[in-house]
């Protein structure tokens, strides 16, 4: 079986740890731990009975509860097959321009539908160094108005966080700026830097948002964009009529008015992220960055292919390896933050994997 | 609320009813009234806790499911988001030819994906006379090697069902071939007409399929491409890496093993179709085609849009109107053909407004 090119893949890591999918302890897909909330599965549940009928090819109820969710026209709401599928609409987009500049190291899809469309790129590396400033160190005089952005924030897979303010003068230079927000909602309101409340000003804003991560239903796609109706209106038809299936439409209705399950997740996450990331500090040989999602970018001096490996095979534990960021190669994994006890195994695994190797 | 452009709009015609989406008998939309098999429900309900997981992105199950069903390699088939998804897909390849020959009247979406890439259209008119033949009627003479062939069989919104024989030489004649055979899975296997056996034979040969029709789960997005592996992977790359969702991929490995639900299909829709084309024959100022599938095209000497209206508002009946085919225009309508119960509904629904109009 093929490496995958992503994190998540279950077949692939059991067939190797020879144990079923289920007994895989899994850091490598970005996924909260705390879902599916129950809200999302009575949705689900309840709704199986409408399959026999076509989704609303409007989708009226679900864009009116992310127009609430988000305070929005829902006309500016676009759902989407997973952020994945209107990534591709994104690609299309872009190619028209006449070069899209992206931040490295890049989610490997970014590539995939730059590529399928012929888009030209122009690489600039994140600035590790510097706190949340975005940095491109562009020439002030040169003219982007044909020229794309498309960043991602909080950017993955090295978890920092650029400011809101630090994006903005982007805004008006280039032509078209996407932010990929699909972390965003990990971090709590007055925290976050989602330029979702700008998009009435700039018709040149896309955002991307994803419901499948911080409510763990990678399984069920849903995903959504927000931007100018006249944009979104023109993706409409580049894809048929029904994107969304009626189980990921109910779920995420239920799941964006269930506040008790958004409030548990922001609760959750900064301490058992501490407590990862300090295990890891601890481990000779791994040094972890800062992140202000739900991962961490861990560098390694030892290969991280057969670190993987011996996880896999004596701890069914499965981390991220960085083959697929052609910046990072084989000193990088990624591990998603889970809960206390699953944290604690992983450094406990890894613990017990490189002390047996010095 | 807009006029819809496709079959199934259940909120419009709830709205215009005045009763909720449930209360409609439907139509308007093709899908068996027998389905979803309990044997796909079931398959829904146990996979609902693997949701947190991505879905394997190459679907190895599902498209051995798929193999075993066809007898043909895995190799050559990708399941997509419906079979509107890999529609999208088709229309991309057709652009590359220098034009694309449609049978009118022709699917809505035909036109869209087409137009989406800019293929330049070019259309014939079904041949309504004769029994069973495709008679393009085309310059033997011509090179149609840059042109490409996007068939409907059975043809929607006919019904006319083409012999396999009667497609063979324009696999010889085109540079590309598809067959959308979203309604093929209706006929016994006696009487199928599919080209899925030529599939290792032909290169230029692409045939779209259906699991959401015949197992009456549209709601659930669920179709597969089969055609030759280079085309199939270079496709891979035109879009995400998930598009089919968990719940679609473990009901179509139930669905495809349910013999016993496709032969009560067949044994429903003979004479279910008989008793409904023998009904609407005795309706004057009526005249319905033969057709080979789960639905069949009526001519009116009335408005039917006149006729939908009053069907919705006094029986909570909807019927297809023909508005969206150019070719039909306002003295078509379309019916699927439901339970011998509901299609004497839908008969004696008919006889009171036509006759209370007269």
């Amino acid at each position: 079986m093929r490496q995958p090119a992503h994190g998540g893949n279950l077949a692939w890591a059991a067939a190797l740890a020879g144990c079923p999918p289920d007994a895989i302890l899994d850091f490598s897909a970005s996924i909260s731990p705390l879902g599916p909330p129950d809200s999302a599965i009575a949705a689900i549940q309840s709704h199986i009975g409408n399959l026999r009928h076509y989704p609303d090819p409007s989708y009226s109820e679900l864009r009116l509860a992310l127009s609430h969710f988000h305070e929005l026209p829902s006309e500016f709401i676009l759902p989407g097959n997973g952020s994945a599928e209107l990534l591709t609409l994104v690609g299309r987009e872009l190619a028209e321009l006449a070069a899209t500049v992206v931040m490295t190291p890049a989610f490997g899809d970014y590539y995939r539908t730059l590529s399928a469309y012929n888009a030209q790129l122009l690489e600039f590396p994140v600035n590790w160094e510097s706190e949340a400033d975005l940095s491109l160190f562009l020439d002030k005089a040169q003219n982007l108005k044909e020229v794309g952005l498309l960043l991602n924030n909080p950017h993955n897979p090295t978890g920092k966080l650029f400011l809101r303010q630090s994006i903005l003068p982007y805004l008006d230079q280039f032509g078209l700026v996407v932010v990929d927000e699909a972390f965003m909602d990990f971090l709590p309101p007055e925290e976050e830097q989602s330029l979702i409340s700008l998009i009435q000003e700039y018709e040149n804003l896309v955002v991307l948002r994803s419901l499948t991560k911080f409510y763990s239903l990678p399984g069920l796609r849903l995903g959504y964009a927000i931007a100018h109706p006249h944009r979104l209106s023109r993706w409409q038809l580049w894809r048929d009529p029904w994107p969304v299936n009626t189980l990921a439409a109910a779920a995420a209705i239920a799941a964006l008015q269930d506040r008790e399950f958004q409030q548990q997740t922001w609760l959750w996450l900064p301490p058992a992220r501490n407590q990862l990331l300090g295990g890891l500090e601890a481990i000779p040989g791994l040094t972890p960055g800062k992140g202000a999602a739900n991962f961490l970018l861990v560098e390694s001096k030892e290969s991280v292919s057969h670190l993987q490996q011996q996880l896999l095979k004596h701890h069914q534990v499965l981390i991220r390896d960085c083959l697929s960021f052609k910046e990072l190669g084989d000193r990088f994994f990624r591990v998603a933050v889970r809960t206390q006890v699953d944290n604690q195994r992983l450094l406990t695994a890894l613990h017990s994997v490189m002390s047996s190797e010095c």
